[in-house]
């Protein structure tokens, strides 16, 4: 049905199905397994929305180290219980006034411990490229597909992904979706420069509400993206809908926002022609999904 | 949080990701690629309450054959529309006051087309059995598992299942799980012979509610199952929601009777040694996946 809908074979990366409910793993095991024999002894540190927090949290009870996470008071429970399961502490901070990379620096300094960042990483980004390398293993046709679509927050997968798919397949188009408000990936590549969002814009694809591009993933993006567009809540939902109709997974709003952008009509897809879109994470509310799940769609 | 909860650590086998969203596209394939060209000809009829519908719609799609479907008026309509989105023909008929395999019979005779059962057939039974075989190739760890845990309709999947498990891991338990009501292969493997059960009963677990065990099944399971137990409608919503939360994966109330069976701590399992669950379908309608959302569990 989603063939049907996009016009074109859609292959779908189930990233939902992750331990920790979302692709962050990947990237916080491979910092975390990094740490030298002193670094370990402090543990680390992180701020996430959410979904790297658990990340982070279960790759730090993996390698046995002390994690701390700056959590937005508004994260959704299912995130916040995850963390609280692998054993990590929480911070809680207010999105709207308080900084989040200033409470972590001033955590990491009190404590002498690694602030593992969510995306503005080499390893961090190497570890999400796992994702894209997957991809490209996984894909299960000879000739490569026209475009690959993913998500943008901070930039961190779509960088890595972007760089294992240009090793890979030089001819695949890489596309980024945003929510409508934080589509700062998008306005910075068209300006030519990395450029703030509005903050106080609401949004429900918590996971991708970032201020602005990360230097070292802006840096990937603007070279390797051949364009970003920003979808809407209700397109968010109305994918988490068909997602739950069709492939029978749990995706959250962020996590849907790819497949949205296909689903919308928003990517210059060839029609016909393959495409790969990445679902990203699945840690969603029970309620936030029955919304979804009460689209007339 | 599913080990915690059992005890155990529970390897879980998901179905509901397969094609047409349930095992039962492993049947009706094998099944219907052994058609003789003659056979192929006039097509083939199914009778069932919507997965076997499915798999069976599919499968006459992917060998380009006429297929038509005899289901109950009450079907959820997610079911309904997946087998007219592959081109069958539905026949509706009333599960209280109408015989689905007198209708299939008289459909058979007068359009010359073969009848695919849903679990009473060898090749189904065979076919089924590719999800056991899958788990036993797929499963981690070196030592097999304590048990294997299945639910129980007519009991083809099972049947095969167990034919499979048996091969490869001979110390390996199965047991069965069926809807409280339903639970006839239980009934009639301690009675030592088939018992029939009343179908005035309600479930939620349409998937799960036939009448009687099948000869075949019914030949191989009292001889491979360890014991059948039965669950509820509630306790197949709690894990229903369990699943949403933890796996991220949409099953619908039967597909989820296994695993809320050990879930609910209704077999003797050993704490501690590794336990195979499997998730048969993701076929449910929104309203009833929101009933489990809604729980406070």
């Amino acid at each position: 049905m989603i063939d049907e809908i996009v016009g074109a074979p859609v292959f779908v990366k189930c990233e939902p199905l992750q331990v920790t409910g979302s692709f962050k793993i990947r990237g916080a095991v491979n910092r975390i397994s990094r740490l030298t024999a002193d670094e370990r002894k402090n543990g680390v540190v992180a701020f996430s929305s959410g979904n790297h927090a658990q990340g982070v949290a279960r790759a730090a009870l993996i390698e046995g180290i002390k994690a701390r996470i700056v959590m937005p008071y508004d994260t959704p429970k299912v995130k916040i219980e995850g963390v609280k399961r692998d054993g990590a502490e929480i911070i809680y901070y207010d999105r709207a006034t308080e900084d989040r990379e200033a409470i972590s620096a001033r955590i990491a300094e009190q404590e002498g411990c690694v602030i593992v960042p969510s995306y503005d990483d080499k390893y961090i980004i190497a570890g999400q490229g796992t994702c894209g390398l997957e991809i490209t293993e996984q894909y299960p046709l000879e000739t490569p597909p026209q475009a690959v679509v993913c998500c943008i927050g901070g930039g961190g997968l779509i960088a890595g992904v972007s760089l294992a798919i240009r090793a890979n397949w030089p001819g695949t188009r890489i596309y980024g979706s945003e929510p409508v408000g934080y589509d700062s990936t998008g306005q910075s590549i068209r300006a030519g420069h990395r450029l703030g969002v509005d903050t106080s814009a609401k949004s429900i694809c918590d996971a991708l509400m970032s201020p602005m591009p990360g230097e070292m993933t802006f840096a990937i993006n603007s070279q390797n993206l051949s364009g970003g567009v920003a979808i809407s809540d209700e397109e968010a939902l109305a994918t988490m809908k068909l997602v739950f109709t069709t492939l029978k997974v749990v995706v959250e709003p962020g996590g849907a926002a790819a497949l949205a952008a296909l689903i919308h009509g928003k990517l210059p897809i060839e029609k016909g022609q393959p495409v790969v879109a990445i679902l990203t994470g699945g840690n969603v509310d029970p309620d936030r999904f029955k919304q979804a799940l009460d689209l007339s769609v």
